[in-house]
């Protein structure tokens, strides 16, 4: 005969496939002896067979409960409807994993007119037992009987109103029980018949309601929509009645086993006497800080801070705990892994390894990479509350308050005079740099996560929030809606970039702080990760931070982000309007001093580490005026018939905007194809590479450059643009005898075509860095831009997708081109060095499939360097774990 | 020892590598008989040993070229330098391929001032031994000694000039002399030594020249570019001079076995008694049709013509050859296949197969499939003259001449008083399509391959040259001006769709003929072939030509060229500019009705064949006006303040067209992505379909509707799609109770992400179709609008790329990810079905790869057809051949 009910003694916390997880654990501490309101748990295989039978529990069914029932009954001392000492149980259901959706709790199940008297006489507290009932009442009828659940709320507000109380507590015995009679005639009326008052025919019911609510639409779309199968069944879990509000020796609480902001080891938690957790949840009466109760019942206190102590050594980790204390007596009802700050996470896992309770491996696991961002940027007090009026993309993480500007000139002004501002623009551009370095955040309605903005503050390490398109700038008016509110120039808001949020007035924040343990946990990550780990940084401060957080090297620098710098965008701007190769050169000479020093700088921060430098990228017209603009501009001008030195000028430069204007610049005249029709500009950039490392070898250092070819497709690119830039680099070294600079030619992985040829392309590439943005960008055919703000976060919100391809790496579509780019450039170069470069080079998942397909390093933001330090350490431990099988590598 | 030289007798046609391909020819005709000038070849090897050696030449050659001299005088009976009776001979380059950039011909070695008397005594002619002397010191002295060419010319000149004669041919034995003379001098000036009288050291030295030759700069490049290996070397052809210039009783003449530009089977060209092949080529004399040689000299006419039928059948091709007589003896100089038109061709073919010379096999593999073209379309006279003012894109093929118009309203006007002429736009919109109907051909400044005039014109299989950037048209004043001409409205133009062409004034075209023979070819052709062809057509008149033409199919109709149509785009834009789905909806019944109709059309015309229709792809900007001249007009209105209603209105339409205007639309909302944010769009197209389906199943016909999504990425993008496509389709269905059709719903595969996933996507998915125009788009990262005019011509050009991979399919890389989808798609369903419906479908090129990786068919323009019949035969032929290890999977 199949066992389908299990006591809580039967069961373990291994057993979650059986006993769902609520039920497992349940089992967990009565195992290990700690006092836990009594009960039984049917299995989930009573659920699939329900459903595989047309509803029908198995035929050995009421039976086993009936016997675990009389178990419980024997424990409890009590008896189901027995008028004089009535067994009351909760009924909770409980699938494997946490599953929204599901039937709500049901307490106090086994009251009834009889029982009722029962409790009234043995508590001696009628409003007690009164508002239990209604209680049950109440919540059995809305969710067994599928009463309207509002209609309860109306009745219950009626009978207050008659009795002129505000609150429920407020309500008497008498009043209570006129809700209870209330109730029952609404149950009748909406079900037409009485409200079931036997026990048993109580419990059925409720267990049928429990395998029926894993099959409600919510349900089914939550496990559709989270991949859960079907046949997995629920739980349903029986357990004990015990009452936190039946006097002053009876109490609720919750606590934690550390403080889960900090990490400090000490208990942290509160409580309130004579109350359920309802009423701890309600806010009507203020709980007491746990350690109040060490005054109050030394005797609890202590056995409770003992529990905590076992549960924390047993789990091995912080505990998150609910307890009830009845007439005196202390039960536990729930255990869990606490929820903790990063900051927290990092203390708790640093020293529980000190305490000889976890291993370095299992600390390392312990903590969420990403949780680090909270230790490295200042971000939103989570006690706090705010009112979000917007919700842009997280572009670059932390937070920030600040007064609204509307203009860089402004923010430059305001900060000189030591106000704290925030940059409000549709998008920002290069001439709003300054005001990007002296505002706190930026803010913009318009662009991605690789728009200016974005890339520009997470290199500064500056909060952003991009893309908040319902926030509607006005830059004439000064003055911003959003979420209903008109602000003005002056008025105060608060950014979350680690969120997106943006959020009314001044929200207190919470400071970073890098302490020891960071320091500690980072350490052990070197021990064992395999990756490298270098930063993206274009500009020497950049480089300078991301080795302060380690790096080790530079994967990837954008040369062309000094092109937009104060002072050259002007020469860019001749370079490209010029009209022979003559002109072309000689804006280039002008270019030339910028870069060298820009490169001297990054090899200096970089003190002897390998620098990748990738020649120019983006296509020319980024460099020129708006073309919309001057549209707009010309054609005043020639309706107006005024200024025409003006309109001849404008004419001339929206010709060349013209030019250069592309339908999908995405898939246009840019990266190697700029550097093939113009060489001119190869020439420049490797000149000023190998200049700089010529100089600063000279002056004592080390320098690896390596030289990156951008958007390869086919072999025939990289040979043309390789024997360009090693004839060039020869020539500078040619000029400097007795001088050795180890440097390399290698390319981009960042098309379709290069990873399907990477054998033919590492024939002519000496490393290869994979850019991930724009390989995802073209595998799915995405252009992140477009496709952010028009259809994929619709898509991600209706799982389409499980999450942006732009935020984790889509390993089964993307993934396999990457896999395939790294196998094939092997076959050609067993050696050949490999890296990742895009934005998911700063991602734990994506860091964990580079780890597990080979690669040597990865190369992220300079905040995000500890996070993939820790990330490539997962990797690693997992791998070495064994738990390679539950590295899915499909999504 | 090892052979360097050979006699022609020694070889044969198939030791092209080792005799070059001009010396195996020799050697051939010399086998079977024919008279050649006698004579040797030096072998590729010792050019590579020449090479390998430090320019030196193996120790035996020196030895192994006298024998052969020898041999040479025997026969001939003439001896080297023999002053009374002397050999005098060519020497020639030859390498395996046709190599341009090698050395040229030196005429007449072995004459000094010996021989040379002796040739005047021998032939009585001394203007003709004078001449013969000048011509082989000047092509000595400027191949092998490296005299400036232009110096030469200036000597003759000279002379000429004082013996007042205009044309070589004037001058008289004297005159030759002095010039002889001063070119004597001159070398002796140049380099420093009398010109080499010994002709053993000329033979010498001229062999060493043809050596070097191959290692002349133009010859490297060449190599580089086409990838001959440098180790290949070339031969040298030494063979014994005749003349044709040596009185009445000599001649030379160029004749194919058939005539190139009919087919029809009789000998075609020309001759020119007492001349050299340089006076043919002159131009001075005109020569005479080779008929006419039959009453001029019938023996030798008799010979010739015996020889023809002879080569024609030992080659089974018709025959390009050249031949000399020299005082009555015929000399056969040069055979090769003939170059012929595609109706030549075809008629060739078909005439070498009922004459048993060759198989069915044989002639399907002998028709170029694309030559086809040339049968369909008119196509310009190849013998006319014609100044070529511009070239653009191939558009589409055909010729057109007419008078140029530059709207489409004077086009219907012009055409409807029965004046022809050509549309001249900047680019073309839906709104001109009356006007491309009226006119002759279509010719835009603008757009590529895909734009609308190129894709439009293809449908009408009418003539268009897209994208000529360097034509300016001048709509205002109605002027146009390309290659330094300023045309007006009704100038006239000729349009070559064929190759892009655009001429001055009108040149004459031939007339398509689509006669027995190419009836009879393209039957055989359906015999071999395994893939079906079927055609790509929008609207029910290019099915119907496409049935007509032997399409299996439609393959694809792009429904949104539907709502290009008049009457249509209004509702369409109102579709567009709805604010809420009810009011889209609206819109959306109206379209209904016409998309219903168009289907039925479609049905019908393909009388029971399947009809692939593709749900709506562009995104929805495209139906929109253009967002510049709105930007335009807003700043006018709002700068003037005229016209406030005005201005509202365009504000609005802006403000909807900047909602929807992208960075990069190629990759943004569109296909499928449209279908799952606006589902509403979906509903109806699938509502028309089958309603159109159920209309003409009740007439009685029989209809295979297939549904293809396009722009699928991830499998949940088709699984979404598809549920809603099955649901209105058996909607519709249930409301006709009785009738049945076959529906499938299918993907297009166009996206390295479907290819990449296929076997998850053919889960979903009842057929594949490949789109390899977007794939390639996105598996390169080339935008194609912007690539073919910025950066793809020049890649071509240097040769970066072979061949634009819009043009052929890329085997290498996108090629891959076809294989991969295709392989992927059948391990999930084995049975699969897979075709391809971008513009490769109608390359034979990529044809012949479809068949190789196991496609069941191709889809390509109406006009393309009977060329995918062709070339899908020829696929078949060439594996069944074994010809397999031929086709390089690699490009």
């Amino acid at each position: 005969m199949k066992k389908y009910v299990y006591s809580f003694e039967e069961g373990n916390k291994d057993m979650k496939s059986l006993l769902g997880g609520k039920g497992a654990n349940l089992a967990e501490m009565t195992g290990i002896g700690l006092p836990v309101p009594q009960g039984f748990t049917i299995t989930t295989e009573a659920c699939t067979f329900y459903y595989q039978h047309n509803k029908n529990p198995p035929a050995e069914f009421d039976a086993q409960v009936k016997e675990k029932l009389q178990e419980l009954e024997k424990k409890t001392g009590k008896k189901f409807g027995d008028p004089e000492n009535s067994l009351l149980v909760s009924v909770r259901s409980g699938a494997r994993a946490s599953m929204p959706g599901m039937m709500d709790t049901i307490l106090n199940l086994g009251l009834n007119d009889e029982t009722l008297k029962g409790i009234v006489k043995k508590t001696g507290n009628e409003s007690f037992a009164y508002n239990a009932f209604r209680r049950f009442i109440q919540m059995f009828g809305g969710v067994v009987l599928g009463v309207e659940k509002a209609k309860f709320e109306e009745l219950l507000e009626e009978v207050k109103h008659s009795r002129k109380v505000k609150l429920d507590t407020e309500l008497d015995a008498d009043g209570w029980n006129e809700v209870v009679s209330k109730y029952k005639e609404l149950v009748e009326k909406e079900t037409g018949k009485p409200f079931p008052s036997d026990p048993t025919v109580q419990l059925k019911m409720a267990i049928n309601a429990v395998f029926s609510s894993w099959n409600n639409p919510r349900a089914i779309t939550y496990r559709k929509l989270n991949k859960i199968p079907d046949d997995w069944g629920t739980a349903v879990n029986v357990q004990a009645m015990v009452f936190g509000n039946m006097g002053n020796d009876s109490g609720t609480g919750v606590a934690f086993t550390r403080n889960p902001s900090t990490g400090e080891k000490k208990l942290y938690g509160e409580y309130l006497m004579n109350a359920q957790g309802e009423d701890v949840v309600a806010g009507i009466r203020t709980p007491q800080p746990i350690a109040q109760l060490e005054k109050e019942n030394p005797r609890v206190y202590a056995e409770f801070k003992k529990i905590a102590e076992l549960l924390e050594r047993h789990y091995k980790d912080m505990q998150d705990m609910e307890f009830t204390i009845e007439k005196g007596k202390l039960y536990m009802l729930q255990t869990r892994n606490g929820k903790r700050t990063g900051k927290a996470s990092v203390r708790i896992a640093v020293d529980m390894v000190d305490e000889g309770l976890i291993t370095t491996e299992e600390a390392l696991l312990r903590v969420i990479p990403t949780d680090l961002n909270q230790l490295m940027h200042k971000s939103v007090d989570p006690k706090a509350k705010a009112e979000v009026i917007a919700a842009g993309l997280a572009a670059s993480p932390g937070a920030a308050v600040g007064q609204i500007v509307f203009d860089a000139e402004e923010a430059v002004e305001w900060a000189e005079q030591k106000k704290k501002v925030i940059l409000v623009r549709p998008e920002t551009t290069p001439d709003d740099i300054h005001g990007m370095v002296a505002a706190q955040g930026i803010l913009t309605s318009r662009g991605g996560m690789t728009s200016h903005a974005a890339v520009v503050a997470r290199g500064m390490g500056k909060c952003c929030v991009s893309g908040a398109e319902s926030v509607k700038a006005d830059i004439k008016n000064k003055t911003v809606t959003a979420g209903g509110h008109t602000l003005k120039e002056g008025d105060w808001i608060t950014l979350d970039g680690t969120t997106g949020r943006v959020m009314l007035g001044q929200v207190p924040l919470v400071d970073p702080s890098l302490g020891g343990e960071f320091v500690k946990l980072i350490g052990w990550a070197d021990e064992y990760r395999r990756l490298r780990v270098r930063a993206n940084a274009d500009i020497p401060r950049d480089a300078e931070k991301a080795f302060e957080f380690g790096a080790e090297g530079i994967g990837l620098c954008r040369t062309e982000h000094m092109f937009f710098e104060e002072g050259r965008l002007t020469f860019m701007q001749e370079m490209i309007m010029a009209e022979n190769t003559e002109d072309r050169k000689k804006a280039l000479a002008k270019l030339l001093p910028f870069q060298r020093s820009d490169f001297i700088g990054l090899f200096k921060a970089m003190k002897g580490q390998p620098v990748t430098i990738r020649l120019i990228d983006p296509p020319l017209h980024e460099f020129l005026p708006s073309r919309e603009e001057l549209i707009a501009d010309v054609a005043v001008l020639k309706a107006t018939g005024r200024n025409s030195a003006q309109l001849k000028e404008k004419e001339k430069l929206l010709a060349i905007v013209n030019k250069l204007h592309e339908f999908n610049p995405m898939l246009g005249l840019r990266g190697i194809r700029l550097g093939i029709v113009y060489p001119e500009i190869t020439d420049m950039q490797v000149q000023a590479i190998m200049e700089a490392a010529v100089e600063v070898t000279k002056s004592g250092m080390r320098v690896k450059p390596e030289i990156m070819i951008p958007l390869v497709g086919h072999v025939n690119e990289l040979k043309v643009a390789k024997e360009q830039t090693v004839k060039v680099a020869e020539e500078v070294l040619a000029k400097n005898p007795g001088v050795k600079i180890e440097y390399t030619v290698g390319t981009m992985i960042e098309l379709p075509r290069a990873a399907l040829t990477a054998d033919e392309i590492a024939q002519e590439a000496e490393f290869f860095s994979f850019g991930t943005n724009d390989l995802t960008q073209t595998t799915f055919g995405f252009s992140r831009d477009d496709a952010e703000p028009k259809f994929l976060a619709y898509y991600v919100d209706k799982k389409i997708l499980p999450i942006s391809p732009f935020i984790e790496l889509d390993r089964n579509g993307v993934g396999k081109l990457v896999k395939m780019g790294i196998e094939l450039g092997r076959k050609t170069k067993a050696k050949l060095k490999v890296g990742i470069c895009g934005e998911h080079g700063g991602d734990p998942s994506s860091i964990e499939f580079c780890h597990m397909v080979g690669m040597d390093y990865v190369s992220c933001s300079p905040f995000r360097v500890p996070i993939a330090r820790l990330a490539a350490a997962q990797a690693a431990i997992r791998e070495k774990q064994g738990m390679k099988e539950e590295i899915h590598m499909t999504a």
